[in-house]
């Protein structure tokens, strides 16, 4: 049996209890190796690898999991950018296949929206900018599809040390609606959410743009990025996206 | 001070500890009466009203934030479709102002992504399609750029009993890219997410239209629906979004 179980941010505190009742009980619990110091606490055998050896990993899970109960670990949700399809692919392809059970977990644009306020409070859209396994081209076209029908954006993995572009277009399309429609959109930005060293701003993209060197240097791989749409404003220090109960009532 | 909290589909195996501790703490806890049954067991006193009474119940719980400390209960995460924002906006307002903190809950479309199996498994975009306070244009135009940019799409408040016209709309902009691409999108459909008499059900857009009256007459305001991208699948019964790596690896 296979849990593919997303644990949040990987704090003690956003694990649901779910999550925590399923960890308490299996026998191990397979992960990437920099998430290890949030699953030590289970005191479980447990195997770890690296960075673009997932495939490798789900395999391994799903190979201990024919005669163990095994956790296989994902940050934040399973499913939002997990591996829990990957493991459901590759089971698919074995001769003893395994049950699998898919465990929630709270994804990124939750705990950054709580961070900052409450950006996420109306139609949004989640697309990671990484683009390892897809192309460029059809992450940018989701950035301006979710700019052309005023949807929120949250952004996954913006920036990474050899990978500037996706960020840098993402930039210049929404500049192109910034002026096109006069709005200084409101981003929130949130490095390490729900882990130790958490810190955000709050800007605009005319802000970013106005010290584009400075944040290039902030953002990293840890950062989750929240672009408000049209109505999102700055109430006290605090990213607010209205739902729109004070015009209808 | 005023917490604003997700709780989740409501079950208590899907509260974080951030969420369970503090609703211990608070002196008093404020939600839609609907929602009553899941916070009964911390036995804090309790204010309930009822639905389009939003602004009321915020204004009550900040009223009371003055010198209690109050938690404001949101049914999935705080700010998604939640009352996080009105909360600020309504606190703005006030000539004492109390402080507020927001909590993030697993909200629906993760719950149902790990029921349906792993759909929610790439870029995607949530809308709902209650058109009480946002124009039926608005809603469909996102309908249509997640289309057009080929993101799964995460539908909630699909069918309101008097409220059909949104989802037969949001069917017909689903047909239309099913036609021109040749593809019969997948969609799943989970009512009761994450409460007792959870079902799911997975088809495509055109085993819906060929059973139309019966899924009019299944789906209701407690369900919510995942339409995949052009990759997703059906996997032993259960809904896939692939992430890529194995056409990568």
């Amino acid at each position: 049996m296979l849990y593919v179980i997303g644990i949040g941010p990987g704090n003690e505190e956003f694990f649901t209890k779910e999550a925590e009742n399923i960890l308490n009980s299996v026998d191990m619990i397979v992960c990437y190796k920099g998430y290890k110091e949030y699953i030590e606490r289970f005191q479980k055998e447990i195997y770890v690898n690296g960075m673009t050896k997932e495939v490798e990993r789900v395999e391994y899970a799903l190979n201990q999991a024919k005669n163990k109960t095994v956790a296989l670990v994902s940050n934040g949700d399973a499913t939002i950018y997990g591996l829990a399809s990957l493991a459901f692919e590759l089971n698919e392809k074995n001769f003893e296949k395994v049950e699998i059970n898919v465990v929630s977990g709270i994804t990124s644009a939750s705990i950054c929206s709580a961070i900052l306020g409450a950006p996420l409070n109306h139609d949004f859209s989640v697309v990671s900018l990484s683009d390892l396994l897809t192309p460029l081209e059809k992450i940018l076209k989701r950035i301006i599809c979710a700019f052309e029908s005023d949807m929120i954006l949250a952004i996954y993995n913006p920036l990474g040390k050899k990978r500037k572009e996706p960020f840098l277009s993402a930039l210049e399309i929404i500049l192109d609606y910034s002026k096109d429609r006069n709005i200084d959109y409101v981003i929130g930005i949130v490095k390490n959410a729900g882990r130790d060293k958490q810190e955000y701003k709050i800007t605009t993209i005319n802000g970013i743009l106005e010290n584009l060197d400075y944040y290039m240097d902030y953002i990293d791989m840890s950062t989750t990025l929240i672009v408000g749409n049209s109505n999102t404003k700055i109430i006290n220090g605090k990213m607010i996206t209205p739902r729109g109960y004070l015009s209808k009532y």
